[in-house]
Order: C-alpha cells, then sequence, then structure tokens
C-alpha cells in the first residue's frame, strides 16, 4: 500500500471542523443544516479518492471502493452532540478516507445519529438490517421532539432506501475513535486497541410514597420516597464492589423527588441508573445483586421500588484476528507506546459486530473530555492513529 | 359572654370559600383579584360584627374592637397556597369574627402572605415591626417573578401607612388553625392545644465533583458529586434518630444531579435538607451532629460538601397561661377529646408570640391533607374548634 498522507488527513479533519464550528468544537446535530452540509462534503471528498458515494434513506453516507477484494468497511458517525467536539465520531470517517486515498480496499461510512439525537446507533443498526421503519415511525428527537420522519422528509431523505450490509463483501469494520477517557494520557500512552465494546445496562427507579408536609406528618408516619431511593443507592454502593469486575462501572445520573419542594416530602422518587462492563458474567452478577437489592427494599421500606429497563446493550467483544493486527501495527510504528483496553462508551462498531468481525483503535483523549466543545487529542497523536489503522488494516487484509 | 353563633360562624367559612372557587378548594394567591375580594369581604364582615377595620400598606386587616380592654388579638391568614384548601388561614380569621360577634373583646386580624408567594409570614412581620422596607423592595413573587412592589401597587395598597402593634392593647394572640396532620385523627381526638411552634432550619448541601462520561472514567478516577451527596444522606438517616427528639422531624425535599443525564457523573448535587423540633436544645443536637457528618464527609470523600443555610427560624413555645385556658376549655366541652401537641408547621402566631403571649388551637385535618384542593375538617369539628377557642379567650381574658 502507498504511505499515508497524514498532512491530508489532518487537513481534512480541520476542514471538515468548519461546518458548524462552535468555539473550539463543533454544533452538527443529526439531520440539520450543518450535518447535511458535512454529509456532502464527505461525499465529494469520497469521489476524490476514487469511491463511489451513496446517501441513503436515514442519511447513511456510504463510499464504495470499485476495486476487487477482499474490502474492509472503515468509518463512524459525522453529527455530534450539541456544542461538542471535532473529533468525536469525524475521526474516524476522515481516517478511513486517508485508507481509501492511500489506495487501500476499503469502503467508507458515515452512519447516521450514532449521538442519538433521535434515536441511538440508527444508521449502524439500519445497516445490519436491525431498524424496523415501525421505529423510525415512533422515533423523536430527544430535545425539541420533532418527528424523525419529519426530519428525514426535510433532510431530503424520505424515498431514498436504506443500503443493507452485503453479505461476504467486507473482511471486517474497523472504526477508530478518542478514548472519552483518561486511561491512555494517565499511563503515557498513545494508542488503545479496544478489546470489546461495553454492555450499558439502564434502568429507572421508581420508588411511590406518599406526599405530605414536611412539619405535620411524623417519622413513624411518613412514606418518603427519596429517601427510600437514598437507602437504596447506598448499598448499591455498598455492594457493587463485592460483584463488580476491574472495569465495571456503575452511575446515577439523575435524581428526581417529586415535587421537589423544601417542605415537602416527596410522594415519588425517579432514579436513572446504569452499568456497563465489557464481560457478560460480570454483567449478569451486577444486575443479579440490583435485583436482589431492589427485593430487600421492598421488604423494608415503606415505599415499593420498581425497577423498569431503559435500554440493555450487550458486551461487542472485538474481533481477535483483527485485535491481533492493530496489536502487531501498534507494536511495530509505536513500541511499548501502546496497550489493549476496553471501550467504556459504546460505537457503531458494536453494531456492525453483529455481522462482521469488527475492532476499534483508540487515540488519547487531552484530559478524557468528550461531549464537550473543548474535546481535543495531540495531531502527532491523530496522525499516529491513522498510520496504526492503515498498517493494521494492511496485516489483516493479509490474513 | 353570649354563645359563639356556629351557624353563622359556618356560613361566613362557606361564604369565603366561593371567593376564589376551585374544585372543593380555594385558588386565593397574595394580592390577586381573589384575594383583594377576600379582604374587602372580611371588612364588611368586621364591621357587622362592630369592629373598625382598616387595610394597611401591606394588606394586612386588622378589625379592631370599639370597646375598653384588656383586648385579645385573634386571626390567621386569608390567602391560600395555589390550587389549596378552604380551611387553611381562613378558619382563624373566621373564628375571630365569630368571637366578636358573640361580643368579646377581640380585635381580629388577617396577616398577608403567611403562605410565602412574596416573602412569607411578611404581614405578622410587618405588624410587629420586623419587616424592613429593604426586603419589601427585594421581595419577589416565588412563581411568576413579579415585584412586591409592583403587586402592592397594582393592588391598591402603595402609600397605605403600615399597622404596627400597640404595646399594651393585646392580652394575647390566639390562632385557631386545621392541624396539617394526622395526629389528631389517629388519636380519634378533636382538638389539639399547641404547646409551642417548630423551628424549622432550612439548609442547602452543595457538592462539588468532576462531570466525566459515564463510559469513560473508571470508579477508581470519578469525583461524583451524586454519589458523596447519597453517602451522607444515609449517614444522617443513620445517626438522627440518635440525637433526635420525640417529635423531631427532617427531610431532604430535592436533590438535583447536574448535568442530570443518564451517562454523565454528575459534577455537581445540590440538596435541600431541613429539620424541625419545637426544643431548642435538640435543634442545637441536630444540627451539631449535622456539621460534623458534614465534616466527616469532607475527610472521606473527593466532592467536598459546603453546608448552605437557607433559613433559620427559633421555636416559638405558646404561652403557659394561654395553654392553660385553652386545656381546660377543651376538657369542659369535650372531655378526654383533646391532646396538647406541638406544631410543625410555620404559623404567624410564631411572629406574634415575639411580641405578646401567644398560643394556638388545632382542629383535626381529614387524611392530615393540606395544602391541596381535597383539604377538609369535619363541621362539628370546625364548630368545637371555635367553641373551645371563645370558651378559651373568656378563661384567659379572665386571669
Amino acid at each position: 500500500m502507498a504511505a499515508i498522507d497524514t498532512t491530508r488527513f489532518l487537513r481534512d479533519l480541520h476542514e471538515l471542523r468548519r461546518i458548524g464550528e462552535y468555539r473550539t468544537g463543533v454544533h452538527r446535530p443529526t439531520y440539520t443544516k450543518e450535518d447535511m452540509e458535512s454529509r456532502r462534503w464527505l461525499m465529494d471528498r469520497m469521489r476524490e479518492c476514487g469511491l463511489d458515494p451513496v446517501m441513503d434513506g436515514i442519511g447513511n453516507v456510504i463510499g464504495r471502493h470499485p476495486g476487487p477484494g477482499p474490502h474492509l468497511l472503515v468509518g463512524s458517525h459525522i453529527e455530534t452532540q450539541n456544542h461538542a467536539g471535532w473529533l468525536d465520531g469525524a475521526l474516524g470517517v476522515v481516517a478511513g478516507l486517508a485508507l481509501a486515498r492511500a489506495g487501500m480496499a476499503v469502503d467508507v461510512a458515515a452512519w447516521a445519529d450514532e449521538e442519538g439525537h433521535y434515536g441511538g446507533f440508527i444508521g449502524s443498526r439500519s445497516f445490519i438490517g436491525q431498524l424496523p421503519e415501525e421505529e423510525i415511525d415512533r422515533l423523536e428527537n430527544r430535545y425539541h421532539g420533532r418527528k424523525l420522519r419529519d426530519a428525514l422528509r426535510e433532510a431530503g431523505l424520505e424515498g431514498r432506501p436504506r443500503i443493507r450490509w452485503e453479505p461476504g463483501r467486507h473482511k471486517g469494520f474497523l472504526e477508530l475513535h478518542i478514548e472519552q477517557g483518561t486511561q491512555l494520557e494517565a499511563a503515557g500512552l498513545r494508542v488503545g486497541v479496544v478489546t470489546g465494546i461495553v454492555a450499558i445496562r439502564q434502568y429507572r427507579l421508581v420508588f411511590t410514597g406518599q406526599q405530605d408536609h414536611a412539619g405535620g406528618t411524623t417519622m413513624a408516619e411518613r412514606r418518603d420516597a427519596g429517601l427510600s431511593a437514598v437507602r437504596l443507592l447506598a448499598e448499591i454502593d455498598r455492594h457493587f464492589p463485592l460483584v463488580c469486575g476491574p472495569r465495571s462501572t456503575w452511575t446515577t445520573g439523575r435524581i428526581a423527588l417529586d415535587p421537589g419542594a423544601a417542605s415537602i416530602i416527596p410522594g415519588r422518587a425517579e432514579v436513572l441508573f446504569q452499568l456497563r462492563d465489557v464481560d457478560e458474567a460480570v454483567i449478569a452478577r451486577m444486575e443479579d445483586r440490583l435485583r436482589a437489592l431492589v427485593q430487600e427494599s421492598n421488604r423494608r421500606e415503606k415505599c415499593p421500588c420498581v425497577l423498569e429497563p431503559v435500554s440493555l446493550s450487550t458486551p461487542a467483544p472485538c474481533d481477535p484476528a483483527m485485535q491481533r493486527a492493530l496489536a502487531d501495527a501498534a507494536e511495530a510504528l509505536a513500541p511499548g507506546a501502546w496497550q489493549s483496553m476496553p471501550s467504556g462508551a459504546g460505537h457503531d462498531a458494536q453494531y456492525l459486530a453483529r455481522v462482521m468481525p469488527a475492532a476499534m483503535l483508540f487515540t488519547p483523549s487531552i484530559a478524557g473530555i468528550s461531549h464537550h466543545w473543548t474535546e481535543d487529542t495531540r495531531e502527532e497523536d491523530l496522525a499516529l492513529g491513522v498510520e496504526v489503522l492503515a498498517e493494521g488494516a494492511a496485516r489483516y487484509l493479509a490474513t
């Protein structure tokens, strides 16, 4: 293969950054004018690289390599979170361009709405055949409530066919992404070879008590939904370290007490709770313990708690042969400056992994920041990332 | 004294209920059209009872008895919480009218904005000389932000003098009020003689952590402000029963995690916490323990917690001679069907108690409900309440 033109790669990244520029970051929500402009920009770049681009009915942009296989599929997403960073998603798409520009047998993809303005991974799920029409009918923008169907029509996507994966065409899917954590930076490393993408299990814990005046109701009489929630969360904090794995995480993102006034005993409490791990067995242990703690809470407390699943993804282990190829490439280009690590965040690769071998490579995130306009990575790390990706892709294609 | 006309008393209550009627309750926020209509209605009733009514510059309506003393001051407030009950406040004002109608030497008062649409107890605080002009300049409606000054002008109150208490005129202040709890109902009792009004200490607990992506940040790296809050609240729950009194209460009304999203580790947590007791020594023990627990949290946790006082009221014990007169009256009219009890809620009487002997009498609340349009009390209990109030007032005036 020809060498990767890292200068051109960085120039493309900076050019894309100007579409929807916000401070040093980017505001390019799915299907907005800026997002659609970036998709057209991408199609132009694909043509320059000799790929044959199509934008499909869900907004996926796929640039097809015209030559003989075996092919790799390389990409990520191109829209951003609100007022977010310039690399999250864009990096993996522009890296795909760089591989194509170097003459490699790659198809390049930008999957629509990985960031979940409307759904979550709807582009990659559509491509693997796991986005039913009924779900498209139902989805709405999570910030302003516009129907997905209306957004697709206004973006000019209505009526276009949706492109499905073609069995046998791709030897695997590769995604370069920023780490969105501080593991690499803290260890002084420059590349991460991803072992797998964590499962994320999201729950809503709803406690029902009795709303009462905080002055007129004795402690013995109360059914304080907020207090029952606090007690259960403290128990989770005490118990989860006993059953978790070394890289498990669990997070309470929101606690809403209703009505939420200083002098009123909460009649209802709603907690958003999630847990993540890359190992299904660890996930199962944590979920078992969670259910047991809810059961115990319901025996002990006067406010019943209902555990409602919000979304339950499964872990997506990365393909061992692809991991090996990327690890060998990393050791060749950055000896001693890389490590294997799980991905704590969800990525399109977890859906592609359901239909083909898939793997991911991480570059460091400065201070671990992402989903914020200050998100950044050193340019030499970006350049090294795309070089390791290309070298790993070449090694894997040669197997 | 002449007997209390309880039929007329109940008729007055039902007539007042129609001003701002909402379902079976009342919506009469301070200084609204309905509130001002109720104040004018009250002045008409005062004139019928032979009182000389004035509405002052803060909206207090005071009906002055023209005859010789010693006088009692009797009353409560007339505005309501939003979409609230027909008795909270109105009961004590209309009871004052009933005593005046029976020929007793009482001045009757309706204190403005006990419910705190703008401030909280601003009428009774104005009357005792504890509402400075600067505070009136500053106050705004807590629901829609209108300035208190603008509301006073639109209600036609601007420029009127504010009436102050007249040292020596009143032998004491009496307030009949619904219990707003279930103590009387649960014990099968019909009258409560209030021993004192609890102090309410309100705090804001602010925890500062580090906002991070829930997938990219390991448990060891995290500074989760929400988790630090949960741990402290669980400790309070464990420790307060060791230092509280028999009727102490403590309440967490709100927990706000910032930014409050499922996949983001909260960088900030804000908790509204309050405690109540009628005994200053118990309050002091609870506050000492609270401060110690915050200190311990700050030694143990990575997210510092700041304890900010929001409002700190002091307990208001009821006058012993007045309590005795009310207790004797209750035993005479409802033998065995009454008890002494603290008030867990704040009332205008706690401010009047700063300048004269003050006492309160409770009638039962059906199911303990208040600050809701379903608030109610059996009519025979309302009638008994005003009779005990009158008998107690007569006994106290005779001492």
